[in-house]
């Protein structure tokens, strides 16, 4: 008895002390993402047969949905027959199995207690939260820590206990611009879930779409929409499924500007004479609300109070980025209003416009939340500030006292890379901010804005980027190794397949659909090696405009693509070796032959398929930097000299190898340059 | 202008041979399925360019939506900017471009006239249709006719006249036993649509779940569902979805059997007394309605008036397949009323009920649709017989002057061979049936029971095959060349990951998740070769459960798979040739190659993936018959005698071989034995 005492009093210290101090090699090869705050992985597993069972000390149905769906991604993975379908409930929960044992069940609000402790033994498993969202996020660590070998499929004896840093952990899904089904909004919240994200941010409305029912003011969805908006029970439907997963739903409605597509069916509420039609193209426009219209608020409260009744969280964004002021500057009736009010500008009158309708919204109970505009609206201090425009917004706004959420660093539309996102962190370890505004930055969220993707590729531009962000948001700041981070990145992207999510799949369909064949060997050798153009880099006098296709090579090809990145880093540790390392030269070597000979390879579909015509060019760039590749590794292991022709001939192809074409750019160019500038040492 | 004339005259002409008499050479090549009855192929082609345009002559909205539909799908494919996002509107339809011009809008119903003429030439589109739907079908065909070359994307140019050989030529999707999301309702129904069919048979309630909404009895769809239902608002969007792509839904609520999960709800007014539970198990059930009870008379009445508010379509589908009657015969109060109302037996039972619901639905004007029984119902003229036992009830039942559909041949669920399905004509070219007769059978549907699917593999389930029925549906009963059938089922198949169905890209996500890894290089090889069993030969012992994972190589395994088709084929020609034919016979040892190594090279991941367990054996199995074809391969290639004692081997392995293991089968193992055979011939 004294022994088993003493166990646990070293079990306590364990837990306590946080996860960077331990020996990591093991738990490292852990798949799990976001990093508990605290996990000691355990001699033994925990084996599963058919007699797996999950039991609840509670009838509470969130809680029992949420074991049964565990239970089946833990079925489905392993095959497995097991007796019993559903969870089981005992009050004293003391069955075999996975125990989970929760203390209350509580309303999903900003702030609650997420926490969890998960502990895995040979013969049982337990997870106790204080309430059901707490527990979720231990049944999320569970499944992803299944595992299987000859032996069977199983969960590593572990002892986790967990809490997420910071209390805002959100991604923006942006429907306006291109709209995306209901399925397509469910499939990203179970994932948001698996990683632990607790806020959907929902941009409902902007100049291309006005995306839901109003029924007191239908003219807003009928003539603004296109048709392609969603019914109140869709929206219902929806808030409910993310709560059911510990998700907020907090709904935008971005005001005065961005408000092109409202204004199409009440052109009277503009600050210029309409008419109005929703907008086709990218970019900022001038429709803007007329904050001296009185009609306005009037109709404003009527539209809010009918969206109270469907989206029960506390807060509520109105966006107000980007108002260009171009109407209210041309409208002399505003500007008469404006020197009458004692308003200065144009700031001054959106300040007016904001603290208008913080008053409607208080009387019905929310709290805005708005985009940081370039002076910070003169607001309340329960208002939440985002920002976006930089990280120096973020701390003066948490400075004054708001509350503040970051967004910049984490704008996944752009393309950028995991690790530019990864190490974002919203409080680095070196700041210098005091305890007190550290505590108002509440988190952030990854936007996915919708100029450029649309239901098939939009999961590949969240996924699976923003479960490294997600992390950054749950896990301790020290959390920060990035090659681990890439290892169980890789299987949590895998995992993400279980919830329909497109991310992985929709790569191969949309090179088939491209080539109009089954055989993509070729096309898919060179797409695995480049990688989108950084999104604001993209080729502007192009004008987009919303409705042209999203199926180009562009489209398909992936930000910071998996494949890419292994051959980059097989090249970093080739040369990070004082010796050859003869696997990585294997490697490296391998993959350099399958692009060198690629693009003749790749001609035939190319000539019979225009759609390929713009990155042409490219794939034969590519074969020509694979053969500098080549013959920079042949004399790095023969550690023979570089001719000087040689040097001047390919520093040419590797400039020009370097513009990018079709949108499109080689994501292992800096590889090869590496490579280059070794053997031309 | 009298050379346009006779051109005119000879082209009126051609329209009037059948595609049959026809050197078929050119237009066989055309990725179109189903075959049009009338089609010539001339010289030269539509270039499309970004001016490309639709032009409607009408403003209906169907034909516009289902024009925007068909520019996405050809704007997507060639990725074209074109200028014009909408179809334009003409009362005189002059534009360039595609012109299409209908005469006038019509009701869906059964036998609307579904024909259309489309003709490309090279300046100009043209479809011409007497309603909407045909124009719809003109539609289909010109998508499926999008091609590609060094010179852009093209339309060939074309003269097609077409109509549908059979009126109803439907999909039965069964949702009960496992539930669809509305996603993978709609995206089947886009599936449907582009090969011509026109009826959706939609089989909401069964033993396994009541899957609609019924607010006037709400205990149906909240006892008896799982909460896995669909709402009116969802149902009414489904069925609205098919109307706008010419697709009549055809609701089925099977009675008075199969009706477990309402009688879970309404236990009163079953044959036995309760209390029901639904049902996991799969099977032919007890539970049936009590049709000497009025309350069930007004019970149904009061539920199909609520459905007739949902379900449009005149056809109403009552089931009143297998029910077993031992309720029936087992209920005292049950046998005394057949006594008193001189009721024979159980059929004529079942009859009494039938007559009772017809005459409630002709109140509500509705016609009804059953299952053939083992004898038929004493049914007014008007009721509609689905065959599904046997050919011979179809002829029967239209002897008997009902109208009659067949599904006998069509059951998609069994995993059977394209070819079977193909070759089943529901009226073949020696029938002796009068053609009084011939007119009463409408068409056929295929059947997609849903035992052993979810909504990852219900797609796979149904297409490609589904596309061949069609054919046989829609094309005259000449077009039956099988190999050309495979090459444009092929193309179709690809064509139809445009509207999201996963029947391609689900194989690899699914492999994916057994190996729990990206590499599935091996897994693959294996996979490739194999089918899952003929469905009635599953492992019956296992005794499924409707809750059971579908995650197993069985369920990723593909009916009639394509790769195994082609080896298949090489196989055949192979062994056609008096001489030794080097292409193939490169094919087939190439490929004899991989699947030789291929076992050891597996052998690491099923040892890590116990899921993998069940097929180990098979996979082998895969490695020692290839072993024998390659050995055979050579025998016939060296023109060498076998041995005897290597006959004798070979033998027991190949009968080894061809037992299933893990219900999945060899599906090249008769090309192997046909090697063997001749080897040892």
């Amino acid at each position: 008895m004294k022994k088993l005492a003493l166990g646990l009093k070293s079990l306590i210290m364990f837990l306590l002390i946080p996860i960077t101090l331990f020996s990591q090699k093991d738990v490292k090869e852990l798949s799990l993402m976001p990093m508990p705050e605290n996990i000691h992985l355990n001699a033994g597993k925990f084996v599963l047969d058919k007699n797996f069972t999950i039991v609840l000390n509670t009838n509470e149905n969130k809680l029992f949905d949420a074991a049964y769906r565990s239970l089946k991604i833990i079925t489905d993975r392993s095959g497995l027959y097991v007796l019993s379908q559903f969870p089981l409930i005992q009050p004293d929960v003391k069955g075999k199995g996975i125990v989970i044992n929760v203390a209350e069940d509580v309303k999903l609000e900003l702030g609650i207690d997420e926490s969890y402790q998960l502990v895995v033994s040979s013969d049982k498993i337990r997870i106790d939260a204080p309430n059901t969202f707490g527990a979720m996020h231990g049944l999320s660590t569970l499944v992803q820590l299944l595992d299987s070998d000859e032996g069977g499929y199983y969960f590593p004896c572990v002892t986790i206990k967990d809490k997420p840093r910071f209390v805002w952990r959100g991604l923006m899904i942006d429907i306006s611009r291109h709209f995306e089904p209901i399925e397509v909004m469910k499939r990203n919240i179970d994932a948001m879930a698996a990683v632990k994200m607790n806020v959907l941010h929902w941009h409902l409305t902007d100049d291309h779409g006005f995306r839901i029912e109003t029924k007191s003011l239908p003219k807003l969805h009928e003539l603004g929409s296109d048709g392609l908006y969603y019914t109140h029970e869709q929206i219902k439907d929806v808030v409910n499924y993310a709560y059911e997963r510990g998700i907020r739903v907090v709904p935008e409605f971005d005001l005065p500007g961005h408000a092109t597509a409202w204004l199409v069916g009440y052109p009277e509420l503009a600050s210029a004479p309409g008419p109005y039609s929703i907008e086709r193209l990218w970019g900022i426009f001038n429709p803007t609300f007329d904050p001296t219209n009185e009609d306005v608020y009037k109709f404003l409260e009527i539209f809010f109070k009918e969206m109270t009744e469907l989206f029960p969280d506390q807060y509520w964004h109105l966006g107000g980025d980007e108002n260009n002021g171009k109407q209210w500057n041309a409208n002399p009736k505003i500007q008469e209003f404006m020197k009458a009010n004692n308003l200065k500008d144009n700031h001054a009158l959106q300040n007016y416009f904001n603290v208008r309708l913080d008053k409607i919204l208080k009387k019905l109970n929310k709290t805005m939340v708005g985009w940081y505009t370039d002076e910070m609206p003169d607001l309340e201090k329960d208002y939440i500030v985002q920002a976006w425009k930089g990280r120096t917004t973020l701390y003066e706004t948490a400075k004054k006292g708001y509350r503040s959420l970051i967004s910049h660093g984490f704008y996944i539309d752009l393309v950028q890379s995991t690790e530019y996102h990864y190490n974002n962190d919203p409080i680095p370890p070196d700041s210098i901010l005091t305890d007190e505004v550290k505590e108002r930055i509440l988190g952030g969220e990854a936007t996915m804005w919708a100029e450029f993707v649309g239901p098939e590729t939009i999961d590949s531009r969240i996924w699976p980027r923003t479960a490294a962000i997600a992390e950054r948001l749950w896990s301790p700041g020290a959390v920060n190794d990035l090659d681990n981070m890439f290892d169980r990145l890789d299987q949590v992207s895998l995992q993400l397949e279980t919830y329909g999510l497109t991310h992985i799949k929709n790569y191969n369909m949309m090179l088939r659909r491209i080539a109009n064949n089954y055989n993509i060997e070729e096309l898919k050798n060179f797409v695995n090696a480049v990688k989108p153009l950084y999104t604001y880099s993209r080729d502007r006098p192009h004008i987009f405009k919303s409705y042209y296709p999203l199926t180009r090579i562009v489209d398909a090809s992936l930000p910071d693509p998996r494949c890419a990145r292994l051959f980059n880093n097989s090249v970093d540790l080739f040369l990070a070796k004082e010796t050859i390392d003869i696997d990585n030269y294997k490697k490296v070597k391998s993959s350099l032959e399958i692009w060198k000979e690629n693009h003749e390879r790749l001609l035939p579909l190319i000539k019979s398929r225009p759609i390929l015509n713009e990155v042409a060019p490219l794939s034969e760039d590519l074969s020509k930097v694979a053969v500098i590749g080549l013959e920079s590794l042949e004399l790095i292991k023969e550690n023979k000299k570089a001719d000087p022709l040689w040097v001047t001939a390919s520093n040419e192809i590797l400039k020009a190898a370097a513009i990018p074409k079709g949108e499109i750019e080689i994501a292992i160019l800096s590889s090869i340059q590496k490579l280059f500038a070794r053997a031309n040492k």
